[in-house]
């Protein structure tokens, strides 16, 4: 009934569409099953994209070829590129999305993908020979080959929902949980655990006061994610700030007794970044309130998503704080927040390919891998897709390296520190990340992914042009020179100061005080000369200039790292003399021993400045 | 947690949304509760809505005040007036619809009715104190009152899904059945019985060779359901046609032995006139051929619906049997048919306002009450939920005659015939359908929609503009008279007769050769005397002119069996000495002895012809 195909993706989640997108692009025969197609690429959680490292997560699936960027550009409501005041390399791009649209596109997207089939079915069990995964069993009990197979399961593995003391098994309210797969793979020698996700009350936004609350509009002039032509938006959706109280916090409080969390009915650990409202009033019990991100799901729904409210207290606990929220007191709610417990496999178990150690072309990607966040899970999707298609016609394995991409510090992050609660990428977690931003991602990978054959060859152009313009602008800027006469009077109006003597533009907009318009605004001799040249070149110019010596200094770091990267580390190697690690970083040393600094570098516990000190030391 | 609601609806397919959106329009408030909001308004079967008769009760829905129509038109990619070569009660409007469109659009204009609240969960149990419902209690335990309770269950009530020899729980395939309703409802004393419907397999379309198909596009001018100014189809999506040979029937007898319908592990009884295919291969051996309509799911999708291979045969057996049909040579499945069997009630447990008669306030619409198709569903969530407002607001019950509406036809068959096997509509269950056309429900049927405080004003003035303006119409063809000199030239281009006496126009427009607009076109001294009217006016007075008789016989047949309705029936009547009666009719008169005529010809058995013998015999 089926062919035996190169790749089957298990789950439409965000992995599992990158992943059978990729493959498919590739050209792998790429069969994609679903528990239901009327829920491919669903927003289990807030209806945005992005964020801070998140943002520039997106931007490398674009920059590689993958579709989430386009996805999201194609159905967002609003824009922001957050920390635009900090330095370019914590510049993130966000954008609030329409949940429906989001996931049609999706759907509508893999639809065109000429090598993607579907099929609705729930995955049971896997065909496993001699060690390797040949393909599937699903419930109804029919049998799918296939070279790999990428398990994308998200929550659905043995889910569990909590609401207050009540819990049932689904793999989203409403939807069926899958079993079978968990039993599998510890049977087969896998170690398994459980985490823990949660997700705030629906709201009927007619019943909202807005009012009562802060307008959060989107960037004047919004950008977008994908480095391809896709279209900018023309209107936006606002959404709103508001704040809990200690009203609120006390109302909370009487739900406490009932709390799946604090009865410790949950067993997975959740994520800490993301933390409940309970957790987060129980954690900060000195903070008087916290912030309510009030988000629009759509364009046209009222459905309201309130992001900071997180919470598996009793639904009409929930209802009764949330009616204490400014701007909330007379909401409704569409149904009640709650948490879901489910498995996950510790990633150490996986290659940098994602492939598992214990069983040859099987791939996990995503929430199964202990991650949170629609953007980890898509790039693991994306990396496991490619990598399955890699695997399937036996082609070089795909890694990327920690100052390559924060998809390189995930998956590095992932499967040589392993996790115990849902991890979630931060820039903090990047040793490079004024190299890793979101504006030369395209520089970064794009031709990467052309030599994979899944970005296409017009990528590549743009990206070559890109740089190209680039670097004529840095010429011209370090060959031309004004003349205090021709400028000194513009620059007392740009409220910097004035020059002496003649001095090259590229000097002038290394000025913090000046951007890389005021130089293009410039009258004189030379003005005009940077028309010809689009925002793209000049902001990446500018940020070159800006930003050189900090570059530098990264690119010397990654070359220094790379090249110790393989530098032994004797097994008797005293760590105690080097007074300057630290507690948990000598002790896991002592005690795991690694045979090279990249190791020990890897080893959970072991931090950046560790591995600085040891390398300072070994280096000499 | 929740206020006391006017009328809690369960369920929001077609009838819940229907009841909703019509009893919150009317003042109640409402609640609509959803297992999941994110499939409100599925289109459980095929992307269609209409069809002959159904087509007529989506106009009547209009008509009334209802949202099908509306929502139809906003969301089709093809329409076709059915029957346009027979008279016009046979007229039935039927469109191609975009599933995700026509889902999204109900949504949206639930959420855009403000008294409509919502809530995501599962009702296990009705609240019911001194034989009345009072509310609901759900799968959370969370209990919510109310003065009203419409069930629109669907096939949820302990849904059980086949395919081949596995079977397994579930309200849609990929989704949840609902418990403990039916087993309360038998507690309480309700007679439930089992009943079976089907689905065909999912199919891509990008796998289908249409050149070996034939071609059915839309009508030219495409017409619409509403009465209202919803747009008109600007573009259209084609259907094809094929048709299934001996082969393929051969195939799918391969699979009998494991059918879960002929081994008598199916106990319920499907729709007759929807068979399943090997239903149809079975009962009709000596057809080589049956007709397959190869409808799109949407405007970009590329999933394809199967309409006619209707299956619970094992997948494998569906794949090879499909693959056998001219331009599914290379067909791949999204998905296997399946029989789905579900809890039904025998709807003579209910009055004609759809209440219950064991539970006070209690309403039953849709499959809960054995009906099959979308439109049966939706008309009978209107008046379920209708009544539901007026039951709350201690107002008149609101019923439909036979000879007002084919939703009044409907209604009727259910509660004083009932029906073990799904009830679908047919022309031929009305007495009076000339009466019931398509183009006359806005006449019919939106002054008791108005008065009703359903249909709004602007409805009501478009109506009676409407009746007003072919009321002139109809004047000035019977007081303009043509001259043999001034138009016989043109009727001999027409290919019709000539006159030889001045005539009036009406008198030619009687003639089965001549249409309105052959008369508007006419050149002489009275040309143009149509062109102040609309399109509308004019097929309307055309109707009355060619149908007259017709219509007035069945006018008449109306007069007198309303007169006849009352009649006495005395206790010991002797149906033998009436010879012309029916076997079964006889049978069942003699058995039940109704009091009134009109209880007669309401018993099942008991068949319109009988009736009209015993309205000659006791009219006397």
């Amino acid at each position: 009934m089926f062919p035996k195909y190169d790749v089957i993706v298990v789950g439409a989640g965000h992995a599992g569409c990158e992943a059978a997108a990729a493959a498919a692009n590739m050209g792998s025969k790429v069969l994609l099953v679903t528990m239901n197609m009327h829920t491919i690429a669903q927003m289990s959680c807030n209806p945005a994209m992005g964020g801070v490292a998140k943002g520039q997560i997106v931007r490398e699936i674009d920059a590689l070829g993958g579709q989430s960027g386009i996805i999201s550009d194609k159905t967002m409501i609003q824009f922001r590129m957050l920390n635009r005041s900090k330095g370019p390399a914590m510049w993130s791009p966000r954008c609030q999305s329409d949940r429906m649209r989001f996931a049609e596109e999706w759907r509508l997207t893999l639809e065109q993908t000429p090598n993607v089939d579907f099929w609705q079915d729930t995955v049971r069990e896997l065909i496993v020979k001699n060690g390797a995964v040949a393909g599937i069993k699903t419930s109804l009990g029919i049998e799918i080959q296939s070279k790999s197979v990428v398990l994308t399961n998200g929550t659905f593995l043995n889910g569990l929902i909590h609401i207050g003391e009540k819990n049932f098994g689904g793999g989203r309210v409403g939807e069926k949980s899958a079993t079978g797969i968990t039993e599998q793979l510890i049977e087969l020698g896998f170690e398994s655990g459980r985490m823990k996700t949660g997700t705030p009350p629906r709201i009927d936004g007619r019943s909202l006061d807005y009012t009562r609350m802060e307008e959060q509009p989107g960037d004047e002039n919004p950008a977008k994610f994908s480095y391809t032509s896709t279209p900018k938006l023309e209107h936006q959706r606002s959404c709103w700030i508001t704040y809990t109280n200690e009203e609120v916090h006390a109302a909370l409080r009487t739900g406490f007794d009932k709390s799946p969390m604090f009865s410790g009915r949950i067993k997975g650990l959740g994520p800490r970044y993301c933390p409940s409202v309970e957790d987060k009033i129980n954690r900060f019990a000195d903070k008087d309130r916290h912030q309510i991100f009030v988000e629009p799901e759509g364009w046209n729904t009222v459905e309201i998503y309130v992001n900071g409210f997180s919470t598996s207290l009793p639904e009409d606990v929930q209802y009764k704080a949330l009616r204490l929220i400014p701007g909330f007191e007379n909401a409704k709610m569409f149904r009640p927040g709650y948490a879901i417990e489910y498995d996950y496999f510790p990633p150490t178990q996986l290659k940098l390919t994602l492939e598992t150690h214990l069983i040859k072309n099987l791939f996990f990607a995503g929430q199964i891998n202990g991650t949170t966040g629609y953007e980890e899970a898509a790039c693991q999707g994306l990396i496991a897709g490619i990598n399955a298609h890699q695997n399937t016609h036996e082609l070089e394995p795909f890694v990327l390296k920690r100052s390559e991409a924060y998809i390189g510090v995930l998956v590095d992050d992932l499967v040589n520190k392993g996790t115990d609660e849902p991890y979630r990428m931060f820039t903090s977690r990047a040793e490079y990340r004024t190299l890793l931003r979101q504006d030369n991602a395209d520089i970064r990978l794009t031709e990467k992914g052309y030599k994979l054959g899944l970005a296409a060859e017009s990528r590549l152009q743009r990206v070559r042009e890109k740089v190209a313009n680039t670097e004529l602008i840095l010429k011209e800027l370090k060959t031309i020179k004004a003349q205090p006469e021709e400028i000194n009077e513009q620059l007392v109006q740009l409220g910097t100061a004035t020059i002496r003597e003649k001095q090259p533009l590229y000097q002038l907009l290394k000025r913090p005080d000046i951007e890389i318009d005021d130089i293009k605004n410039l009258k004189g001799s030379f003005a005009g000369f940077l028309n010809q040249f689009d925002e793209e070149a000049l902001e990446q110019a500018m940020i070159t200039v800006k930003y050189e010596s900090y570059i530098e200094k990264e690119y010397l770091m990654v070359e220094k790292m790379n090249r110790l990267e393989d530098l032994e580390i004797i097994p008797n190697f005293d760590y105690d003399r080097v007074s300057a690690l630290s507690f948990e970083g000598r002790q896991k040393l002592k005690s795991l021993r690694p045979g090279t600094l990249g190791q020990a570098s890897r080893i959970s516990g072991v931090s950046p400045s560790d591995v600085s000190v040891l390398m300072i030391y070994l280096g000499r």
